[in-house]
């Protein structure tokens, strides 16, 4: 008998269902979820909506991050009801200004072997700490709070090994960057990315979690890394040791599959507009005109991160053509920074250090020019996440983005022309800042009356599925279409995440900004898909809202896998094309007809009829007899609402 | 032969035409502007359609400080083409996260005895430092780069003696209000308020800079501090002692009118909701709960008011339900505020930490919950500036501001129970940070090409005024309508700055939403006005943008100062009611009409007959025949092109 590597042994420690053969689906305990201001706020109306009395998890955290923006009076309600939502159902708090979820989970929750859910794709992060992290759509961490567990197929587990040490300018980012060069943003579907191998050593937890995070980028279901002694000195620099738990994988640990990075190869990695996918060295692009810098976010989240830009930039400035926008991922991380001079560097030379949070990342602000280029240490640039149409967003590590910052071009930091900054951490970290509110006990909690404005609007209510559909096809897009483009983020669509039936209105707009009327004209209608559809961001809204429309099914070549999911629980059917060639026969106003579904369903492949081309073709579904029963039932609130949960 | 005051002294000092008497228009010449961006674009724009090819003033900057969001691609397309325009007619740069205009002014170009004019009403700030500093509209901004003089109404001199020295717990800012406690929001129309006498000394440079910004609150054309001192200290902390100059009124003299305030006796004080006139003690509002908190904007800039904030907060928590939004005016008093330790103690509090600017203050951003009372250091609160309608803002002190932080109620900062901490103010300033660009030098400048986005227009063509109007009434308001009512600031207009057409599409939608296209459908029109008609901001595009919509003339009951102007140099006619009681007989839909223009405005009054109710009223002007000649011609740009400046 072979050795476990650890995913499989982090799976089978919380395994309450199925069969732990990729493919199959299994449903896993969950200990912990954390939910974020843009996706928790329909995840609080789920909560209300099925009648919950308080969380059932071990730690669940409600933290306010994504729109802080309050542009107008609705932001500002949200965070009303967030936080009143929080007392009510006994959830932890992150107010506005506490952080970036990610990083702050890892820092305040993070325990090695715990499951962790979250209503956000970067999620994944917390595999840094040996963590089983899953990025989910919101109602399943509704239902996990619940006391459900969460079901998801059974992913295949590849051993990536790390071999050697990164070079000077070269850092965690550039490690994720080579991953997606080599394997690109379908790379990781299905998959959970387990590093091992004496590399891993050479990377902080802090690092790893640059990793683990934009592991959604892969479109992989978790990354892990074992929890070792750099995970034991994390936890103890958050004043938390007594939560270390040594994990790692058996020494003859066996894989689906394998790949291996010998880190001291890699050079500075750029991600060009607009894909994280299309990663190219930053040599090869060097010269290129530059007009904006960020850094922040979940992908580069790290005080080392930030200190290791201002270390570069000490006593120098930024070039006058560039804007270097500095977002300090928590108020934690800000005080260290501020404690250590690297904030006073920052400032000296010339950066505009924003509010703690997502900001720009998820296009809450910091738009760039049409056109002109934008650096950023992110995770994302699917094209328009920015705010701007048109833009130019390149993704890359904070030492690429300060080289840029001060020559105002793509520059390779190590032809900078002077050496590499020692960065310094201290041992303790800025653990006394406020960032956190503990849930209310349960006999004051239960008093806490939802503090709901006008703005926040109620859950729509589905109908079951029809057993025959004669539905137009309303939309047909290309592939790799991400959660962006089905419901963008941005300032102009963000104010209205609570409320459904406003928030519809930006129903695919980015593609085509008549579908909304189109859609509610038609009624029930379909929408043809290309490859990894609905890829990015875990936003269900991007389920719900089109829903709410009329969308009954999705037929698409390959679907990313929260997106399927989310389809599920909001009882839209995501189907398959079983040959891809047939995509090119489906025209916009094109009539289907689907029949006898419940009985087709159960069956998997099945036939379509294209009324208006008088032509047919076959569909199959990847769903579970449990999603089956889910759709059939018009979703998971009608269906847990009916009884039918659990079974 | 009594003495001069100094008011007339620096008014004499620059006057290049007309009578010093009060009540004539006078003509002063301009040594320094500023501009910022929200103003600024269309700045830029008269000095495009005027072909200036370098500005003739000593110093002129533009700033960019109020609109940094960033939520699409016109933000950052406007900075681009502001730093372009800068460039391009040899003007000073402060590009985003530099500062807030007037304290950065202040800091790095204030020189007592100098004349400044800048785009903003809070341009009187810089007469903290015995500068002739007055707020305009951008078109005299232009003209003045263009080298033509400020034409402006002969103001009262209004000496205000100061005695005593404030008690703990009671700053500069509690000063100003009760100034506007005692004389209201039209206290100091046509008037400069002068500070003198022995209080004065025990207020530093930027408690002056306080109280003279928020002389816009009460109307005054300026505000005048002497040169003494404290203002030498303030110019040595800054690098710049050399351009000190020691500036008093005479012993003896003498003043329009006076009035006094003996520091010792004031109290906390607070603008309720929605008036900076509606001023109380703090302890009769005292218990009122709180959500938000924000310190920052011109009207409490300095490193002190940040300082006190911080010391105040050192070591406690702000309350869990109050947003604490902090926002440093400049990159120079962050960086100050750094090294004091002041910005850790901030962040450990529970602040939220934003980048410099304007932000909350003129709407972009952090607008507070409906109906949720935010305390702010801001010098307005407006009906909907915030962003928010039915919004309840308050304007207060820091120390007060931060005793609500603390307790989430409206708090007497007396009563916190501990010491008034003591602030120590660094002898330098940190004045070796990023602010600002320096001009090119004329050869360079000449090659610069204009930035123009889409995003970017042009300016309307406007045709001179017809001698014969039949115009219908399409809006009539109440008194003290803002130009934040006529034409909103704020995240949804913000960004149209640039671009006139779309702009005009906002035109008193706060007070009406449907005006934009009954204006378009009705072509020239009039609106009714009351009482002191544009007060606030001096905004020209609340003249301008209404203009394109075919506003010919405004009939009120009395005008503020700036907006005024503002209608003049645009080509619309701001007449008075010679008797107010007339407001009530007229009614949106009445036709009114005014003939024999030319003749009738060189008489002074005349008679408007209402078609509709076949009735007449008389109506009155106070402009100079240079003014009527402008509103003749179709407004300064086509009087500028059409070679009839300058005489």
């Amino acid at each position: 008998m072979t050795g476990l590597n650890l995913a499989r042994k982090l799976i089978e420690a919380h395994l309450v269902d199925g069969e732990m053969s990729p493919g199959s689906e299994i449903a896993v305990r969950v200990d912990q979820t954390l939910t974020q201001d843009a996706t928790g706020t329909l995840v609080m109306l789920e909560l209300e909506a099925l009648g919950l009395s308080r969380v059932r998890t071990e730690v669940s955290v409600q933290y306010v991050d994504h729109n802080l923006l309050q542009a107008d009076e609705r932001n500002m309600a949200d965070h009303l009801f967030l936080r009143s939502a929080a007392q009510r159902f006994g959830l932890w708090f992150s107010p506005p200004g506490g952080g970036v979820s990610h990083p702050v989970h890892m820092q305040r929750f993070g325990v090695p072997g715990k499951s962790l859910i979250g209503s956000d794709s970067h999620t994944c992060a917390a595999g840094s700490l040996g963590m089983l992290a899953i990025g989910v759509g919101g109602l399943e961490v509704a239902l996990a709070m619940a006391g459900e567990p969460l079901y998801l197929t059974m992913p295949r587990i590849w051993g990536v090994r790390l071999t050697g040490e990164l070079p000077d300018w070269v850092s965690a980012k550039d490690v994720v960057l080579e991953m997606l060069r080599r394997h690109g943003v379908k790379g990781g579907v299905h998959r959970v990315i387990e590093y091992h191998g004496p590399g891993v050593a050479t990377l902080s937890a802090m690092d790893r979690h640059v990793i683990a995070n934009m592991g959604a980028e892969l479109g992989a279901t978790a990354t892990v890394f074992p929890s070792d002694d750099r995970v034991r000195e994390f936890l103890r620099a958050e004043g938390r040791e007594d939560d270390f738990v040594e994990l790692a994988a058996d020494p003859d640990a066996e894989y689906d599959l394998t790949d291996e990075i010998d880190l001291s190869t890699l050079e500075p990695l750029i991600a060009k507009p607009s894909s994280p996918g299309s990663v190219v060295p930053v040599a090869d692009v060097a010269g290129t005109e530059v007009h904006q810098v960020v850094v922040g976010s979940s992908a580069n989240p790290g005080l080392r991160d930030f200190a290791v830009v201002a270390a570069i930039l000490h006593g120098r400035h930024a070039d006058a053509q560039v804007s270097l926008d500095v977002n300090p991922t928590s108020r934690e991380i800000l005080a260290d920074l501020t404690k250590s001079g690297a904030t006073l560097d920052l400032i000296r030379a010339g950066a505009r250090l924003h509010q703690t949070g997502c900001l720009g990342c998820i296009g809450m602000g910091q738009a760039p020019a049409k056109g002109r280029n934008s650096l950023r240490t992110f995770p994302r640039n699917f094209p328009g996440r920015s705010g701007t149409d048109d833009d130019q967003v390149w993704l890359c590590s904070p030492e690429t983005a300060a080289a840029a910052a001060l020559t105002g071009r793509i520059t390779d930091p190590r032809t900078l022309g002077f050496a590499y900054p020692a960065v310094e951490l201290p041992e303790s970290s800025s653990v006394d800042v406020v960032v956190l509110e503990h849930p209310l006990p349960p006999g004051l909690a239960k008093e806490v009356e939802l503090v709901k404005a006008e703005s926040i609007g109620s859950l729509p209510e589905l109908d079951p599925l029809p057993d025959r559909l004669d539905i137009p096809v309303v939309l047909k897009t290309g592939d790799n279409v991400s959660t962006d483009e089905i419901l963008q983020a941005g300032a102009a669509a963000l104010p209205f995440r609570s409320d459904i039936v406003k928030l519809a209105e930006f129903s695919f707009t980015r593609l085509d900004p008549t579908y909304p009327e189109r859609a509610r004209e038609a009624g029930d209608h379909v929408v043809i898909g290309g490859e990894n559809y609905g890829q990015g961001s875990s936003r269900e809204h991007a389920a719900l809202a089109p829903r709410s429309l009329g969308l009954r099914a999705v037929i698409a070549k390959s679907f990313a896998r929260i997106h399927a999911s989310n389809l599920v629980n909001f009882g839209v059917l995501p189907l398959e094309f079983a040959d891809p060639a047939d995509y090119d026969g489906v025209e916009p106003g094109d009539e289907l007809q689907l029949e006898d579904l419940s009985r087709h369903l159960a069956d998997g492949e099945f036939t379509v009829s294209n009324l208006t081309k008088n032509t047919t073709f076959g569909v199959r579904h990847r769903l579970s007899p449990r999603q089956i029963a889910t759709i059939l039932a018009g979703g998971r609130i009608a269906e847990h609402l009916g009884g039918k949960h659990g079974n």
